[in-house]
């Protein structure tokens, strides 16, 4: 198997393990590109999904930013092994608003029971593009769990 | 005015601005016991609020932890003030599964310009309650700002 | 073997690990209480751990914190066991001053492979405390590794 | 006053303070590069600083770390103005071993109150370098504090 079908591969289990998060759904957040150690995931902020201010609320940045990493992770893990995230922090920025938010999630080290990654959350309007938040995770391989698995 | 009306007041404004956050009904969040410096949000879990392995998503576990620490604060405050949070860190303890999903925040030190507020969230299941998240964030008061308001 | 002798054994192997860290004899740091699950580490603030405001560093403070929470950790471990700090946060409540510093560690959530634990640091002044710092700490086990062991 | 000018009275007062912070002579940490933005402190290992297992202590680790945020901080804020580490997390990636331990804090996004930095610690051994913590701080600017003061 070439590097070629294997990103290929490990590109399409994302998209059909994001397709099975309801939340992204829910929060109308679709995945953008997804490439070995980094994957992107857009917001458009609506009233459905805001806080009190009308800003997005920190939980759905929160989410996206989360997911962003995890499957930023999962991208270089082997194809037996799912991932769960055991810790985030992050840090809120500026109001998220703008006519889309972006979360660009990366790996920052590998690790084979542990990977960090990050996420920079930016909100972009028109063409410009402002930093809203950044999470760091820690993010847990799972392998040989009957009950997590895709 | 009594600490018995300032309270009234203090917790119709927290329902008030709850009502606001559109992201805690399309979660299905509902706001339970408001207290001075403890308040309680809670999830029904359900697939439009899960991640891939059909466990409650992160996110939506960070959204309903974020408000009820973020009220918590709002609680002790004077009513020109509002809140939003400046960071989070959240620790994932236990798949967040059972009949409901309980966020319980409240203050650890309040400050003039930043409080210091903990959630715990449980997930319940029949009568017996089991830690899954715990949630340690930095709030920070906002008085004065036309943009930031209820 | 009883719990008792258990308990004993467990508090001997924390006191000689502790006197193995190097830092804590410089920082002055001194273990108190071991009980199971729960350490206390205590400092006397000085110029020798000062920032430079002459309050004790946060470095300082997250040092004791660390420690104590990583020892409450092993507490409820095997004995064949050692603990790694995955990583911390910490919130800086107030200045640290006063006649002591007390690190107090307890676990929130024992796992097989990862803990979580918590630590409230305090400042004593006379017979009063404050809190000054709260630390919350994702801790792994590490077995069978010939490199990491007491 | 020129640029210049100012970026040499900024870093005149960032060693300055630095010199303070008994801490750091204590653990024999020196202050590198200091630009606008960036700042440098290093760290030789040594039984001193250390853990139980003989790395250097994620104490000693994070006392760098945050030193090093806090000062990139200071330098883009006003001369009149110092700094207090609100809170950090730092992940610890992989034991802080090797010949040095270069701690580098940058802005991330700088606020009038409240400033984001990062900072990525390295193990150097020999001619490479390995990645072991990332600390993302909060840090806030304090004014006008008679308690508080350069």
């Amino acid at each position: 198997m070439t590097d070629k079908s294997w990103t290929a591969e490990c590109e399409n289990r994302i998209r059909a393990s994001f397709a099975k998060q309801g939340l992204m759904a829910t929060l109308g957040a679709t995945l953008g590109r997804v490439e070995p150690g980094r994957v992107e995931i857009e917001l458009t902020p609506k009233p459905a999904i805001s806080q009190q201010h009308g800003f997005v609320h920190a939980g759905a940045v929160s989410a996206i930013a989360d997911s962003a990493a995890g499957y930023a992770t999962l991208s270089l893990l082997p194809l037996d092994t799912s991932v769960l995230t055991t810790e985030f922090k992050i840090n809120l920025i500026a109001p998220a608003v703008g006519d889309r938010i972006v979360a660009r999630g990366e790996v920052v080290k590998a690790g084979r029971t542990l990977t960090i990654a990050q996420t920079r959350v930016v909100a972009v309007t028109g063409g410009t593009e402002k930093l809203v938040a950044l999470l760091v995770a820690t993010m847990m391989a799972i392998r040989d769990r009957d009950d997590v698995c895709e």
